[in-house]
This record gives C-alpha cells, structure tokens and sequence, in this order.
C-alpha cells in the first residue's frame, strides 16, 4: 500500500498540490494544486459534470462565494455550524476539544455528541494537556466556534457577510428563480461545482481537512408523493454497503449486494439515496478509484441531522483511514421551508391536480357591532377564536349557540352572531414545498484518493520506479513527446508531433531535458500513459519517419511511422474504440525493455 | 444596438444571470449566473485555457482565494488598492467620493489623480449633496478605504487573512516552486482562472463592476535580456488600436494597423505586450467579439503603475460605453522583487553563461590589531570602509597609503595594513530576478460583452423575435430536441436523438412543453445554434424516419434522415470540417419559412 508521505511528497515534487504560501511560512489548511493537480482537478470536475449534470440532464449554476448574514440564519450555520474550542492558556494554541478527548481517552469515537460540559469535564478528569507545549489544559474553558469565515461587505455600516460553508445555500437561495427555469416541474436537479471554505480550529490530515476546498454538489428537487428515481437503470450496480446496524453489532461487516436488492430489502430507506449511490458508484470506477478500498457507509441515527431521513457517505482508504469522500443525504423540506419561513419568498412548486378539485370551507364573518359592546377589548380574539373553530370543528355551530376560550376564559355566543357558513371553492392544485436529495462531493478529497489509489512502484531496467496508473480521463497529461538527443532534426519532428497532437485537443507535455530514462520516470510520475521518443533510428532510412510509443504501466514499447500516430494514439484514447496498447505491439512489434513489476 | 435593459432582462428570464439573494432583498455587486450563463461562462474559459494555456504551451494551477496578510503587504494592495469614501451623515449611505466630483463638475474625468484632500474641497466648493437623500455633504471626511475583504484565519488569536484581489498573487507567491517545474528556464508562462474579490464602495452598472468576479490571468516570466517573443506568428494579425499619444491630441483617433507594423513603428514599446495583443485578438475574434466594437488602448502615463513601462487595455463597446475587458501590462520585475524582498525567499532563477566567467574581486582584510588600537570605537568602521573602497576603486591601494572617510573624518592608514589582493573566481551564471508580462481577462465582463454583441432581432413568421447569434464554440447549448406533440413514438424517437447527442458529448436540451413558436423562440434567445424537431410527417411512410433541423439566426429549416443526423450536426460544429447548413439545405431541401430581417 502506498504510504502518504511518499504520496504528499511525490505530490509536491511534481506538482499536484503543496502547502501555501510556504515563502511567508505557511498557513495551515491551504494548499495549491500545482499544474498537474490542477489538470487532474479539472478533469475529475469535467467527468463529474458529464455524468451528474449533462447524463442527468440537470442545470448547473455558478454562485457568489460571499453570501449575506441571513442566508445563514436561515440555513441553521450561524448558530449551529460550530466546532468545540479550547485554547491553551500557556501558549495560545488552539484546539479541537472534541479531538483531544478521541485521542487521549479510550473508547471514546464522538466527543462531540456529548456536549461541551461533558468534553470540558473528560479534559479536567484526564488530565489532558495541551499538545502543542504539554501545559495542563483543566479548567479551560470548552467553548463553540463558528466555522464559518467572516467579512464585511462594503464599507462603514457595510452589512456582515459569510465564504460559504457549502455551495448548497448558492442554490437552495435561488429556488425560487431556478423552479422557473425548470418551468415549474418537478423532478429536476441543479448541480454546482466550486469554491467552500470551513474556519477549522487546527486542520490537519495535510489535503485531506482544508480550510478552503471545491465541492461539487447536486440539489435534486423532487415532489415526495409523485416522483419516483429511474432505479432499473442502477438495479444491477454491484456495491460494498456498511449499514448503521452492521457498525453497530458486535460482528457486524460490509453487504456485498446491489443497488436494486438494497433499496427492496430496505438496507438503503430511500429509493432516490439509493439511486443516486448506484450513479456515484459507476461514476467513481469510471475514475479509477480502487473499489476495494471505496464503500457506502450509512449514518448512524446519532450522526444524522435531524431533518434528514437516510444519509449514506462514500469513504475511501486513504493510508489506511476510511475518509469521507461524498455524502448522500435526504434533506426532505428543511432547506427550502426554512428559506421561506426567514425569507417570506415562495419557495414551493404549483402543483396541478390531474382534476380540478372542490374544496368546501368553513367560514364564518362575526357580528362585531354585537360583539363589540358585549366582549369589549376581547372581541377580536373572540372573533379569531371563532374562525379558528371554524376550521378545525364546523360541527360545533350546528348548535344554538358555541362557546370559545381565549387565554383561558369561556366565551359564549349565539350562532347566528357568528355567521358562519360553507364555502365551495375550485382549485387546480396546490402549493407543494418540493424534498430535496442532495448528493455532495468533496473534490479535493476525491482528487486525493485517486492519487493514492493509482500509486504504484515496480522495477523497470533494475531500477525501482514510482509511477500513478490513472485513467487517461483524468490524468493531467495525455502525452509526452521527446526528442532523444538535441539534434535539429529530430527537435524540429518532436516539435511538429507535440503540436499536431495538441492541434487535435490531446493534452501534451514536451521535455528535452535530461537523460532518457528521467525523462519517463518524470513522465510514470505523473501518470502520462503514453511517451513518444523521436530517435534517430526513426529518420534515418527511406520509408516514414517513425518514434517509438511507450506505454506507462508495462513500460513496453513500440516503433510507429509517424503518419499513423496521431490516429493510434486518439483511438486509444477513445473509449467507444477497442484499440488497446496490446494491439500497437501485434501490428507494429515491440522494442526491448525489461521491465519487473513488484507493484502492490 | 442592443438596449443594456433588454439584454439584462433576457438575461434574467432566460437563466443567463441575475441578481444573487434576491430572497433576501439583494445584496448588490454579487451576480449568480444561471444555467445558461455558467455554461457559456464555462465554454470562455475553456477557450481561453485552449489558448493561453495549451496552445502557448503554458501551465495553469489553481491556488486559494483567500491569502495571509504578508502577501498583501509585499504586493502593495494592503496600503494602496483603495477608493475614496465618503458617507452622508444623514443617511449613513456610502458614496465613491472620486465618482461623485466627477458626475458632477464638468472636466474632471480622474478625479482620484487629484487625491483625498482636493477632492474634499471640490465637494465643498461645489456644494455636493448625497445622490441617496441629498443632504449636504460638504465638510465630510473623504477617507481611503481598502477594497479587499478581510477575514480571520482560525480562532482567537488567528491571524488576518484577504480575499485576493486577484489571482495574479496566487502566481507570483509560489515562484519557488513553479521555477522548479519549470526547471530553471526561461522563459515559461503560469496561468489561473478563477474568483477575485473587491469590496467595492458602490457597485454600479450591473454585472460590469461587481465585488466577486472570475479573473484569467496569465503570468509570463522572462529573462529581459534573451527572451523574444514569436512575434512573427501575430505580425499579420489586424487591430484597431488607441495609442495615448492620440487619446491626448485634439483630432486624435484609432490606429488601424497589424501587430507587426505597431511593435516595428514603437506604437506598442513591448515587443512582448504586443505579442499578446495579436493573440487576443485572434482570441476575441473566435469567441464572437464584434471588432467594430473593440480596440485596443494604451494607458495614458497618469493611469498607469509606477512599475509597468507599457499598459493597453482590450475594452468592448458595451451599451454605448467603453468598458475594460482585458488588461496587458509589462510589470518588470516588480512582483518578484517585493516578494524577494519581503518574504526573505528566492524569487530569481539562476541564468547560465555560456561560458564560465573568470571574475576578478577586489578583497581586503584589514590587520585589526593594527586599526584596533589606532582607531579605537571607529577600527570596525574604517575596515568596512576599506572594503567599500577596494570594490569600487581597487587602484587606492596602489600607493604606500589609502584614505577613507567615515562620517565625514578622514582615516589614513599604510596600504600593507588593508591586506589588498585581487583575487580570481570563475561562475558559471547569476540569479536573475525575471521580468513578468501579465495579460488579465474579466471573465464576466467578457461573458457579457458577448451576449451584448451577439443580441439581435429580426421577424420570423410576421412575429418579432431576439436572438443570440453566439458562435457555437462558446454557446450554453449545442442542439435542442423537441418532439411536436406528445405522442408516444414522437416523444420515444426524440429522447433517442436526445439520448444518442448526449453520450457523443453534443449538450442538448430537451423541449416538450408550449407551442412550437415558443420552443423556438427560447432556444433562439439562448443562442442555441439547431433545433431538431421530431414530427408525424417525420414517422410516417416506409424509408428513414426524418427530422426537421433548423438554424438559428436564418430560422431556414431542412428535413434530415435520422441515421444521418449524429454525423450532420457534428459535420456542422467541427471547427475542422467545411460542412455548412447551406450543404445540408442543398442536400435534402429546405422546409418553407419565413423571415424578415431588420438586425441591427
């Protein structure tokens, strides 16, 4: 298994990411994706686009990264998105409260259920200290902090704003515009990829617990009682499920099934959950991530957010943790309810009945001129109390007369003072506030697992290499074109190769520096599946011009006329084309290399 | 020429942009784009990455928005990336004090040239009122306010963090590094698409000054003394350009020329800006800039940084106005250098002679046991004097005595005691600090250009319509797909194309509600380039089932068998291919329409 330091440091060596900012000493939990990571990342995007966006057939937006205080009121982020804080009096560090007591106190997985008194206790019984300068840490105090990132927006009395936790609110704030786009029907989905951003206490776990990071999320927006997810198309996905009661009994384990066995045994509640799992789960092979370090881990009810009804987490091993990677939650109306109620805006779809339905109502108009005099300052609760009843037991005033309490005492009055009667009225359709299933993916992260997940080392020519066995989809570079040695003319053939195949969209990288074999080694690194060499044998003799093609996990290669290449190399590429490497060796011949594999 | 109303009205309606946290009443600079915005907004960027960063052979990362406070210190936007801000103590409304003068005094075009205090005055002399509740506002302080929002990084005792305020830092911090993956050389071009912020006093004119906005920039690092352009590849390309000389002259106009001659004449100084004007124009012409309404103008010498030597601005005409949409600066070694200086760390790159320098160094080492007692406090001094002197005039130390000064005393001392000597070293190159060229892209305001000179209108079937004439690389949909009515194998045949388009990577939209007028009608003012209609006539009789194909900005219609129609519609958007809808209208014969023209 690939250790993470080899990984972090290949990582840097060859720019996928590294820390920030290291010129001025660093800031925890912000890294940059060098140019490769950056190719990497925006492949990973492209294909989460193409499947959960453009295969789906939802829209995807793009919204501020700023947003005003009361998106966050209203979402529950300015009071509930906290994380346990304690600062250590003696050297000023601060600290995950709930973190400390995991570390330090056996059988403790999630000191942040317990609540702060609890946590502020545990550290004062055990003695912790602080881990950065060993001071005691009891009788600090435990204190929640908002992990969201603050600023002013405009100046002087400018209003408080927020970085967004979550792409989400971008688009759950926008329902009511984006139902229109959608023209009003439901199901439909609307999907995000961008920038989120999370104060941590004291990140770590390098790439893996940042402070800013790009999600991409679906919000897929669903009438509960009418739509139904296309199951059949999933049915057969086969997945490694780890269930809340599997993790919770004593012998419990994974559930090797299916999508469609799972959402009709109930392993997985919601049918849209599991639908979605079933598109995630092709999604991530289609990646390359290794399906024997990935499973679907569901919630335990203590872990779930109270409005959510099934949540389940993609994890992968990451150097021998389980890391959440994506999570699939069934939010029902809370987001959108809780916009409208802080809003006051419509955050619903018409819903139209196939019939036109009639509804009787009860009404009543009450006598006030008899109320009045009667009831004084009480009449109009009266009144109220009046139509209240109205609704809820128009039975009540089939008597002579009906009574009502108001804070407590009895009112009395005639029937006929109440006026009441029952109103027929047409309607079309109602007003539904649409549930909402959110499958949300953490890009970084993912980005991470793939790069672990194709880390492999084997011996080539006697000597051990590194190389990323990634799918060509995602690797950043698709191509490496070399000139062997400086001579103009096969400087001048590279170069005419580098740029017709870059002419074609094939992302191409050129190196005319350092020996040949650091040159593919540089190349395996960085997971380019093929290298092609310009030597001189190729432009020597009468026929083509030819190069060798060399293919990154066998390290075997090829010799191919020039004329033909560009046509070999997109057809591998291709992935409606059955061409494979193999093919090139059976019609073109390989070339002698030795290669031992040793590869985990 | 499009109205900005109607195209901002369009853009709302059809999903282009609008408004963020309308929900909440808005918060003004912030713009969320919709789905057909992101799309197209997505489609810019990938051609400006195709451009500036593939074609040119360059490499793109991607670093964090938000950034330490020494970063800004060293760039210079801490102390100076301000606006002048007034306030109106009545209303407590926040005001550009600069805009304010200049709204209101006829000619004054930069009143921020002037400074706070003059602009104070100006307030005061020309009784300035508040534009919100018209108090007066003479007498109110005119105050720098920094326009990069600040945050906190972590808690307690975090340290201050800005949302850059360009991507360009993100760049310029990383040197070190991305030297390195550039192994030394020069010269090699960095690029970053993505979020920069300014916390602008009062955002105006909708989506064009706003406080999030997508910036693409490219950071091109050379050796001023060796690199060239290849400038021959852009020596032909035509532009119109509005040098200072002729902004300042009373009958002063555009310079239509090429590349080649502009940078031979001196028009542009830099041979290097001028490079990247010739590929931004070539740029701007492929993503459907109307030239008639662009050009490219130089800063005048007040406008420009007290670092960049030369400056143009690429502006569209946008509404009537003239509005920056890309800026091209030669900055020198600026950046590098205040990084250099204020983070300690190496922003050079070591440049290699050609040949090993034999250097000669002038050396001195003083016998203090000599100066010691001769000179007392003042030895250390009058060595380090000495050692001054051999550096700039070693043949001092010819004769029997050398004299120094040391604030303003002279010091005589014998030369045998200095301990002169010439001594030889040979290097084989320097640490060269390069010099950046920095071409800057407004994403948005790009985006909106393009809708601005894409809207048109003519009449279709006696009925008005707008369009938008987008060139097919960067509009939001490639194809819409509509079966007429709801039947059954209409609507089967239609999902099939839909289908079949999709997974050979065409974006389609699917359409089956509203009358087939207005099916059309929404995909032309989307900018949508076909529409495929699946009809009865289409299904019935023995061949082929046929579909209708339009275009959009002819409205003309053709009739195309539907196991050809994959293969035609990718005929027609392969920029490599000739295939025009005229071809496919000789080919199978149009279908009767009609149109009147009266675009602009």
């Amino acid at each position: 298994m690939a250790e993470q330091a080899d990984v972090m440091e290949l990582a840097k060596r060859r720019g996928f990411f590294f820390g920030s900012n290291e010129a001025y000493g660093g800031v925890a939990g912000f890294y940059t994706f060098g140019p490769q990571g950056a190719a990497l990342k925006r492949n990973v995007e492209a294909a989460w686009r193409d499947q959960f966006t453009v295969k789906l057939g939802n829209d995807e937006i793009e919204a501020p990264t700023i947003m005003p205080e009361p998106v966050f009121e209203a979402s529950g982020h300015l009071d509930g998105f906290d994380d346990m804080l304690v600062e250590c009096a003696e050297c000023g560090e601060s600290h995950r409260a709930d973190h400390l007591v995991e570390d330090a106190i056996e059988g403790i997985e999630d000191a942040e259920a317990l609540g702060i008194e609890a946590v502020a206790d545990l550290i004062a019984e055990h003695d912790l200290a602080c881990p950065a300068c060993d001071a005691a840490l009891a009788g600090e105090p435990v204190e929640d902090f908002n992990l969201m990132f603050e600023t002013a927006i405009g100046p002087g009395s400018g209003q408080p704003g927020y970085l967004r936790p979550e792409t989400a609110q971008g688009i759950f704030v926008e329902f009511p515009r984006l139902k229109e786009y959608a023209r009003g029907q439901l199901p439909f989905g609307v999907t995000q990829i961008g920038p989120a951003y999370r104060n941590e206490i004291s990140p770590r776990r390098g790439i893996i617990r940042v402070r800013e990071f790009t999600q991409a999320e679906l919000e897929q927006f669903i009438d509960p009682e009418a739509d139904e997810p296309p199951i059949d198309e999933v049915a057969d996905v086969a997945v490694t499920l780890y269930p809340a009661p599997e993790q919770e009994a004593d012998d419990g384990g994974y559930v090797e099934t299916t999508i469609g066995e799972a959402v009709a045994d109930g392993t997985i509640a919601s049918p849209w959950v599991g639908y979605f799992l079933g598109v995630a789960q092709a999604w991530y092979e289609r990646v390359g991530i290794d399906t024997d370090r990935f499973r679907f881990r569901q919630h335990r009810s203590g872990e779930r957010a109270h409005y959510a009804s099934d949540c389940w987490d993609a994890e992968a091993e990451i150097s021998g943790n389980w890391i959440e990677i994506a999570g699939f939650a069934y939010r029902g109306d809370y987001d959108l309810s809780k916009h409208a109620e802080h809003s006051g805006d419509r955050f619903t779809v018409f819903k139209r009945y196939d019939e036109p339905k009639t509804i009787e109502a009860a009404t009543v108009d009450p006598d006030m001129a008899t109320l009045g005099p009667e009831f004084g300052a009480d009449a109009g609760d009266v009144a109220d109390a009046l139509a209240s009843l109205a609704k809820h037991d128009p039975a009540a005033f089939d008597a002579d007369t009906v009574t009502v309490e108001v804070d407590g005492d009895s009112y009395t009055v005639d029937s006929d003072v109440a006026n009441f009667s029952i109103e027929e009225r047409t309607e079309s359709g109602e007003h539904i506030t649409p549930h909402v299933i959110e499958p949300s993916f953490g890009v970084g992260r993912t980005v991470y697992a793939l790069i672990e997940h194709a880390y492999a080392t084997d011996a080539v020519d006697g000597e051990t290499r590194a190389y990323l066995s990634l799918v060509p989809e995602i690797a950043p570079t698709d191509v490496a074109v070399f000139p062997l040695v400086s001579d103009d003319r096969l400087v001048e053939l590279a170069n005419e190769i580098a740029s017709s195949l870059r002419h074609e969209g094939v992302s191409v990288a050129y190196d005319d520096s350092g020996s040949i074999g650091r040159r593919y080694r540089r190349q395996d690194e960085i997971g380019t599946a093929f290298c092609v060499t310009v030597d001189r044998d190729g432009i020597e003799g009468d026929g083509d011009a030819t190069v060798t093609v060399r293919e990154r996990d066998t390290a075997e290669q090829v010799r191919v006329p020039v004329p033909s290449l560009s046509a070999e190399l997109s057809a591998l590429f291709d992935p409606e084309s059955d061409r494979t490497f193999a093919d090139l060796r059976a019609a073109y011949g390989a070339v002698e290399t030795t290669v031992t594999t040793d590869s985990s």
